[in-house]
C-alpha cells in the first residue's frame, strides 16, 4: 500500500491507497490536538499502519504548507504552523514507516489531485489556484507537477500586480495576496476568509462588494497566469469556491478584457471539485509516481 | 543532416547540422529582400540543400515571431512581418525539402539555444527573456521547452505589473512591454531600441536614465518570474545585452528587494551568450529532438 498525508494548519489527513493509487481508507485529526511535529509523525504512522490492515506499506508522500525544502524533506518555517522550524518531517515519518517518504508543497499536491481526479481531468496543462486566507498555486504542466529549481514555483500570491499597492506580509508591495488574500480582506471586515466568502454567497452586500473588488484583482492575476503559462484549464479552489457564483463572472469578465488572452489562450475557468480532499488525493498520486 | 531556420523581421538565418546537432554550415539573407513567404521558403530550401552538400536532409525546425500556431505550422499575423497572415510556412518548406518541418516561437528557440549551448548551460530550469523592441521569453523547465497548451506560454511582455500604467499596443494597461519595450522607450527618445541601449552604454545621460528607469520595471517582472517559475537561472538577451553593465546592477538590486526571492529562490541573472545566433542554434536543437 501507499499513503498520502495532507498536513494543514487546521487538520491532518491520511489516506491509504493501493499501489495503483486507489484510496481504500482515510483518517483525520486536528493539528492543534497533536501539537508537536513528533506527535503528528507518530499519529500519521499509526494511522497508516492501522488502515493498511496488515498489508505492506511501500512509502508515503506528505503535502505541507510552504516554505519547504522538498529535496531534504524539511518544513522550513510555515506561517500556518507556528513553532515548526526546520522540521525534517519526511525523515521522521520514514523512520517510523520503514519506507521512503516524499515532501511537497500542499498547493502543488492539491493541484495534482484536481488534475488527475477533479476539475482538471482531461486538461493538458492546468494551473490550480487556491484562494483562501492566502493565495497559492500548483502548476501541472503537460501532465507533470512543476515545482521549480528550489521547490517553490507557483507563488502566485506574491506576484506583484501594482507596485503602489498595499504592503504585503512578505515585505513586497502590491502582491496578489495583499489585494485578495482572506487575511487582507479580513482586516477590512473583521471576518475570516471563509466567512467573507460565505457572507457574499448569502447576499450580504458589504461582503459581496469586497469579494467582487478582490475578484477584479484576482482577474488581473489570471490574465498574467494565462499569458505566462498558457494553460488550457485554470482551476480555483479554497474558500473562494463558497462564493463561486459571485466570483466567477467577475474573473471571466476580467480575463476576457485581455485581447491576447481572448484571441490566443482562452483558458477554461473551473471551480475545484475535490474540496478538502484535494490534498490527500494529490499526495497519494505523488506517492504513486515518486516512490 | 538537419536544419534550423531563424526567421526574423530583419534577417533569415539557416543552419545545417549533423543529426546530433553539430552545426556545419550557415547562411543568411535579409528578410525584406526576399519579400514574400514563398520566396523565403524557396530561399531557405535552396540554402539547406546547398549547405547539406549532397547529404540527405531529414527535416528542419523554424523559429518565427509570434503569434504562431505550432500544431499547424502556421504564422498567424506577426507584427514583425507585416503582410504575413495565416502563412503555413512549415508546410511550404516541408514540401520543398521532402521532410518534416516544425514551427516554434522564435523566443522559445533562442531560449532553447542558450539553455543547451549558451548562458543557460548547466542550469536545471531557465527563463530566457529577450528585451529589445518587444519583450518575450522562452521557458526551459527541467530541461524541456514549455510552450503551453496553445503554443503561446512565456508572454512576459504582456504581464501586467501596474493596472494604472501606460496603454500597451496589445490593448492592456501596464504591461511589461509598455514600460520597458524598445518601441515604448523609442517614443520617449526618438531612437530605436538598440540605439537607446547603445547610447546608454556610451555614457549618454538621458539614454542611461531612461534605461535605468525601464530596468526598475523589468526588475519587478523578474521578481514575478522568480516567484512563479522558480528558475535557477534567468538569461537576458536582445538589445539589452548592449548596455548590460548599466542594466544588470539595477535588475539585481530590484530582485534582491524581494524578501521571498532573496530567501528562497535567488535565480542567477546572466547575459545571453549566443547573440544573434541563439535562434538558429535553438532551431537546430528543436529539430534534433522533434524530428
Amino acid at each position: 500500500m501507499i499513503a498520502g498525508i495532507d498536513l494543514g494548519g487546521t487538520q491532518v489527513r491520511v489516506a491509504v491507497a493501493s499501489p495503483e493509487g486507489e484510496i481504500v481508507a482515510v483518517a483525520r485529526a486536528r493539528t492543534h490536538a497533536l501539537k508537536t511535529p513528533e506527535r503528528v509523525a507518530a499519529w500519521a504512522a499509526d494511522q497508516i499502519v492501522r488502515l493498511a490492515d496488515g498489508r505492506q506499506v511501500l512509502g508515503a508522500a506528505i503535502g505541507a504548507p510552504g516554505p519547504i525544502d522538498p529535496a531534504r524533506g524539511v518544513l522550513v518555517n510555515p506561517p500556518n504552523l507556528p513553532g515548526w522550524r526546520n522540521v525534517p518531517l519526511a525523515g521522521m515519518l520514514a523512520e517510523r514507516l520503514g519506507g521512503p517518504v516524499r515532501l511537497q508543497n500542499d498547493a502543488n499536491l492539491a493541484g495534482l489531485g484536481e488534475y488527475h481526479h477533479g476539475a482538471g481531468r482531461g486538461s493538458q496543462s492546468m494551473v490550480y489556484i487556491t484562494w483562501s486566507t492566502g493565495v497559492g498555486a500548483g502548476l501541472i504542466l503537460e501532465g507533470q507537477l512543476y515545482s521549480g529549481s528550489h521547490g517553490s514555483a507557483g507563488e502566485i500570491g506574491h506576484m506583484i500586480i501594482d507596485p503602489e499597492g498595499p504592503l504585503c506580509q512578505c515585505g513586497q508591495r502590491g502582491c496578489v495576496e495583499a489585494f485578495c488574500g482572506g487575511a487582507s480582506l479580513g482586516r477590512q471586515t473583521g471576518l475570516a476568509a471563509v466567512q467573507i466568502f460565505d457572507e457574499a454567497a448569502n447576499g450580504d452586500s458589504e461582503a459581496a462588494a469586497i469579494v467582487r473588488q478582490a475578484a477584479t484583482h484576482m482577474g488581473l492575476a489570471l490574465i498574467n497566469v494565462a499569458n505566462l503559462f498558457d494553460p488550457d484549464v485554470i482551476v480555483m479552489g479554497g474558500g473562494v469556491t463558497r462564493s463561486w457564483h459571485q466570483v466567477s463572472p467577475v474573473l471571466a469578465q476580467v480575463l476576457r478584457s485581455s485581447p491576447f488572452v481572448r484571441a490566443w489562450r482562452r483558458p477554461r475557468l473551473r471551480r475545484a471539485r475535490l474540496g478538502d480532499r484535494a490534498g490527500q488525493v494529490g499526495a497519494v498520486e505523488w506517492a504513486r509516481v515518486n516512490l
